[in-house]
């Protein structure tokens, strides 16, 4: 009997997306580099099951039905390109290789076109959710060429999380590197709510001097409103697990965070496209930051902290603190689909942002009630150019912003850090102002650089510039950019 | 007579390096790939002076002194690398190549690996001032191959912009591309600069109800005092600048900016090298939101903005914007040279920061009286870990604080983007914590990935894991890294 996939690379992930695979019915074949996990997997997990150990990339070829589906687990980066080039000769026409590893999404876009190029199929698909969502579902996000997607939709649709309705959190996403590009976002979506949601508990515990068993039932409640989501409710729980001494254990954990992946480079995407994606930015910076422990310890004792405590009704602090939660929320989703519009235009690629909306709405870390409410603004207006513009985020926020202000300058007076919820309401009034200092910086460009500004009694496109200083010429900058 | 120096490339900024250096009492051979542009130039503004046109790479090379020095002012990227390969038939050991556009520096780097395995030395040099600057002095940041700058040490002393003493704007920054990075961070220093000033002054518009001739003198006012600065001087001029009807120009402005330069480069830097550079990063993005002119008029009709008056003191609340306007400055220049010191580790450079304060004092767009405090706090510690850590500056930021956090405060309750300010308060929060809320974050990342986390009660190194949940193994992340 012939497999209906290969799988390549045997790591936990790998095993699990192989155990799921063959648990909804699919036989499945197998590889890996160093041959002994093969014969481990073979005689343990996958024993009596339908998966078939291979151990040669002609074997796994050759056990495939064809169009061969062949999907690679390995590390991101150059492993995937020798992985390419040593199964080429063992490929036909229209044969599918996939990529289902955190690659960059510009490795993808040129691996795309290189196998297409040969005649082949290529996907490059981002799962979110770990190791336990890609044994029980995981968020898949694919891309590539489109003609790969019927051969693939089934086993994807079959393996990946489901919503309460049972549609699939998996659906085709866009040409080339889309699918990677919108996981990577998804990453970076991660690193701000993360980010947001630390913020929030320093807030109660620096200004508002709360326990961590109080904090818990704040979480455990905030899970019952719009903020219903995965993350809030690891958050609660976490708050909630005792040592072994029953001191909460969190307090004892060291506060530096890692941020070598996927946030980076979403913010990096986003210097690129242009488009401001600042809370994600602050959250990346905030883990950099989080890392220089050392300086901190010495800085804290320079600048000893005033009293950090915030007067006040405590329920009615927190309840502001949860709007303001929520309206910093809805701006980092409307960063992040901005960037993916931008990225679209750039690349080409049509993106059906409700759908993505609906990847995300299960299976993965971000999973949320939240996103449901994302995918029916973009089901009703799939050119929607803000979620700000939506109806029901408008409304959502314009009620949310007295508390947003307060718990905001809260913070500033009482020197608790919350780069996050201040960049978003930093942002959100800057979207919503009519006229920013921009003038005054073009003005400013213009004079030292003679870069040129247009006016707005003007039409666009029409260019001027002035004599600031009454000496020097008229003309405008040829080789000076700042 | 033979040639001091050769110049290729006379757009304007070409020109008036060329003609500074003539003025020096240095004989300069040029060259245009247009060569009409070398005999316009001959017979126009060279004429009379010690400036040899040349029709040919080789008859350009023929002109100089040896070792050659040959200066390329030609657009960043291909340009530069065709013109290196073009050059190099007419080159001999020892000859000196020089770069003075904008250059990426990882490109400086790669090229000046290239040119010393044939024997040849390198030089990219940021060159700061604009077209005024080249002719008059500019600020230059020199980098590349060591044995190179004895050779041209004397003439970029000689051209180079002078402080008060008489000090050059310009010393030796270091191997390959250090020269050309501290431009970079230069260059994104000047978007901070530029933002904090065009928040401030939307503070007073917007907030202080001022009119451009009350700006206009706060601006003045300010000049005497810690933030006397060209960008500050400039910004007093441009706001007293009458238009034909005896309006302020400015305010014709369009309020949209450009951005795709070494601003964004810089904090892309940053993102890869881990720092947290927040304040250039909010500064590059504002642009970029100041693009969004349409999407914002919109924005601004659905949101209509509330009382954005602020009540108190306006002589007050002006003092203490101008000190809130210091401290994020300090921040800022706290931040980039964190980055500087980071890259100097990742890349081998030894750089002078207290050198680099002083190539900076004068000549360029960030030129100002605080450089010289910068200066002397380098010099004092050449070691020293963070602007903020220094004496002078962290006692001048503990004075600071209070309106600091009151003005942010305001612009948060009042509506007024000040995405600079507010981010560099909440850096400043953060780098003064000594607990950041990044152990609950490792907490989470543990909960959903088993990533592991270090505890404060063992050492650095150890890595615990925590079953949250109660059920799944023991096992930590492989292949997952959010």
């Amino acid at each position: 009997m012939k497999a209906d996939i290969g799988l390549i690379g045997l790591a936990v992930m790998g095993e699990n997306l192989v155990m799921n695979m063959e648990s909804k019915g699919f036989t499945v074949a197998v590889f890996n580099r160093t041959i002994s996990k093969v014969t481990s997997f073979i005689e343990g997990r996958a024993k009596g099951k339908n998966i078939i150990g291979t151990y040669s990339l002609k074997e796994l070829a050759e056990s495939l039905e064809k169009p061969r589906r062949i999907m690679m687990m390995v590390k991101a980066g150059e492993a995937v390109d020798e992985l390419i080039n040593s199964l080429i000769p063992f490929l036909e026409p229209g044969d599918i290789l996939i990529d289902g590893g955190n690659s960059h999404f510009s490795d993808t876009v040129r691996r795309t076109k290189y196998l297409e190029e040969k005649g082949f199929l290529y996907i490059g698909v981002g799962v979110s959710g770990g190791e336990e969502g890609a044994l029980k579902g995981p968020s898949m996000m694919p891309g590539g060429s489109p003609a790969a997607w019927p051969h693939v939709k089934e086993i994807f649709q079959a393996i990946c999380a489901k919503v309460e309705d049972g549609s699939p959190c998996c659906d085709w996403v866009g040409e080339n590197g889309a699918g990677h590009f919108v996981k990577m976002v998804h990453n970076g979506i991660e690193y701000g709510d993360m980010q947001l949601i630390c913020e929030a508990y320093q807030f109660m515990r620096d200004g508002l001097f709360m326990t961590d068993d109080e904090m818990q039932a704040v979480f455990k409640d905030w899970n019952k409103t719009e903020l219903d989501s995965y993350l809030i409710e690891i958050t609660g729980d976490i708050l909630g697990y005792k040592d072994m001494d029953g001191s909460p254990i969190v307090e004892k954990i060291l506060d530096t965070a890692g941020q070598k992946g996927t946030g980076k480079w979403t913010g990096i995407a986003a210097l690129d496209e242009g488009v401001p994606l600042t809370l994600i930015g602050e959250a990346v910076f905030a883990r950099c930051l989080s890392a220089m422990k050392a300086e901190r310890i010495e800085a804290a004792k320079k600048f000893p902290k005033g009293d950090t405590h915030i007067a006040g009704d405590r329920a009615e602090l927190t309840e502001a603190l949860r709007k303001a939660l929520y309206a910093s929320k809805i701006i980092s989703y409307a960063q992040g689909y901005t960037l993916m519009a931008s990225a679209a235009k750039a690349y080409g690629w049509k993106l059906n942002y409700g759908g993505i909306a609906l990847m995300w709405r299960g299976g993965c870390i971000i999973r949320s009630v939240f996103l449901g409410k994302i995918k029916e603004a973009y089901d009703k207006n799939p050119g929607l150019d803000n979620l700000l513009l939506d109806g029901y985020f408008g409304a959502t926020v314009k009620s949310l912003v007295p508390a947003w202000r307060n718990i905001v300058a809260e913070a500033a007076l009482h020197g608790i850090p919350m780069p996050a919820f201040s960049s978003a309401l930093a942002y959100f009034d800057g979207y919503t102002t009519e006229r920013l200092p921009a003038n005054l910086l073009q003005a400013q460009r213009d004079y030292f650089g003679a870069h040129t500004y247009e006016r707005i009694d003007a039409p666009r496109g029409q260019f001027f510039h002035t004599n600031w200083t009454g000496h020097g010429g008229n003309t405008s900058a040829s080789t000076y950019n700042a």
